[in-house]
């Protein structure tokens, strides 16, 4: 029997399993966070750490590794964490493969998250599909004809960066009302913050102030999710619109290369039927009546991308 | 010496040409227009005598089909013409092979171009890309990993109807804001037209009306490509508006998939230096600073999705 390792460096955490290959159990699993204060230094030292206590004295056979930030997947080297310092050019195929002495490939979360709900999730079945990642950022990643389209950069899949209102607020990367500068968590919590505080008289946003005690600077998506639910009209507001940016960037690139299935995980994905609702009447509305898809959930939840590892190691 | 047939079923007019197999000039050449009030049965007819003409007793060895309309690839039966009546369910693959006794591919006329400037025009060695064609409509076709990527049900590359201003004017897919909305000749006319008719007083248009005689309904694409060039502001203005949601279109297809390369095509494609300037302008800025890629006109003019039915044909 033969062993795949699989590893996760996810930005905020960081996460390892072992799995004998072919199966679809996890042997060993190992998650823990990142120092908040942390660099890659010390983000491969406590996944070291957790590799050996994972392996025990074993070898795996083959490694695959998610990493949380873009990626040369045909070198294996991170170009850089948005989240954590010190991982500019590091060749994490080259380190891992010294290493350890097994093969090892690397390819960015929303690829390698994609590979596993393609081959051990709701993808199973599906050999063209779009996974959407909707959290922090919104992210995606290709399988069409049942292989991982990385793009001729290695850039392709971001969704959050679409276009969807040229006359929309300002989103981080410079541009005007893209996807992700409605649809994230963070920008829902700034856009519900603007509009409390831009607000003459109240249309909603009570129970949004009582959640949070009114310090607007602890909003979150998650917060607003629940303010909706509460009946809070703004919050329901922001919500809508997180739902009909995603809506209209699933409708368009449903336009563009007609997959079977979109797959989406990611906190905001459980932000309840309401979101879930406008978004797929939106992505319906977007898309040609003849452009046919289904939007549905992801169902490997946090392990999306190990299990993604798994198969990148197995090159299943 | 095998021979190839290429057919194209344009809508406005029929071609067909005869190639030796392997070779990049035409053997033999038919090419005319198709009747105003005529239907499927009229178009097959014509093309019959076209190839009998090429033909002169001879037999090809494949025939390869573009189509203008929805086709579905797998079987070779067109859906329908949105041009030409009676092509509703014709199963023209299975009419020419049981007609000339060879293998016939058959494919929708933007896929059969794209796959023309892949293998003989401005798309060689470029193994991802995106063709465009821009005149009445405005269409695309994907090259992906060097084969046409049709999408699940044979619908991608519908670059015409995504949405780039959700409170844009209604396009024919009854959507606010589409690319083709802005982008192609005919709605360039109508946009024209419409600023002229609302017009209290003159802010360019003044070329415009000359050059139709007054005659507003007379506009199109062609004739407010120059008058921009003449000096009118009017018209200028709605080609920028042409440039600008094409460019928004294209960025955010290459943020989604990251191709090589962009090739565009057809009349609009002549609107001169300052289309091109903005579209170029445009997509850059859409796109993520990472995302690179080019943007060239097709080389194959009018011939593309001949030589594309080539390549069809002698499954390059």
């Amino acid at each position: 029997m033969t062993l795949t390792l699989a590893l996760d460096f996810g930005g905020t955490k960081l996460a390892a399993a072992l799995v004998n290959s072919g199966s679809r159990e996890w042997l060993r699993y190992e998650r823990c966070f990142s120092p908040i204060d942390g660099d890659a230094k010390t983000d491969l030292e406590i996944m070291r750490s957790l590799i050996h206590s994972l392996l025990q004295g074993t070898s795996p056979s083959a490694i695959g590794v998610s990493f949380g930030g873009p990626v040369d997947a045909s070198t294996g080297t991170v170009r850089l964490s948005h989240h954590v310092s010190g991982w500019e050019n590091i060749p994490l195929k080259d380190l891992l493969e010294k290493e350890f002495g097994v093969p090892t490939s690397v390819d960015n979360d929303a690829n390698v998250a994609a590979l596993g709900e393609y081959h051990f999730g709701a993808g199973q079945g599906y050999n063209s599909l779009f996974y959407i990642t909707i959290s922090t950022g919104v992210g995606g990643g290709w399988i069409l004809n049942g292989q991982s389209w990385r793009g001729a950069g290695g850039m392709a899949g971001e969704i959050g960066h679409i276009v969807v209102d040229p006359t929309g607020p300002i989103c981080l990367c410079s541009k005007r009302g893209c996807v992700e500068r409605f649809t994230s968590g963070p920008y829902m919590a700034q856009n519900a913050k603007e509009i409390l505080q831009s607000q003459q008289e109240y249309r909603g946003g009570e129970v949004l102030r009582k959640l949070v005690g009114n310090n607007l600077n602890s909003l979150t998506g998650q917060i607003i999710s629940e303010a909706a639910k509460q009946g809070d009209n703004l919050a329901e507001e922001v919500l809508q619109k997180s739902a009909w940016a995603l809506g209209v960037g699933i409708g368009n690139v449903a336009n563009l290369i007609n997959p079977q299935r979109f797959i989406l995980g990611g906190s905001v994905t459980k932000a309840g039927e309401t979101w879930w609702n406008t978004l797929q009447n939106t992505a319906k509305k977007t898309a040609l009546p003849e452009v046919l898809f289904e939007i549905v959930p992801a169902t490997l939840g946090d392990d999306a991308p190990l299990w993604g590892a798994v198969a990148l190691a197995e090159n299943l």
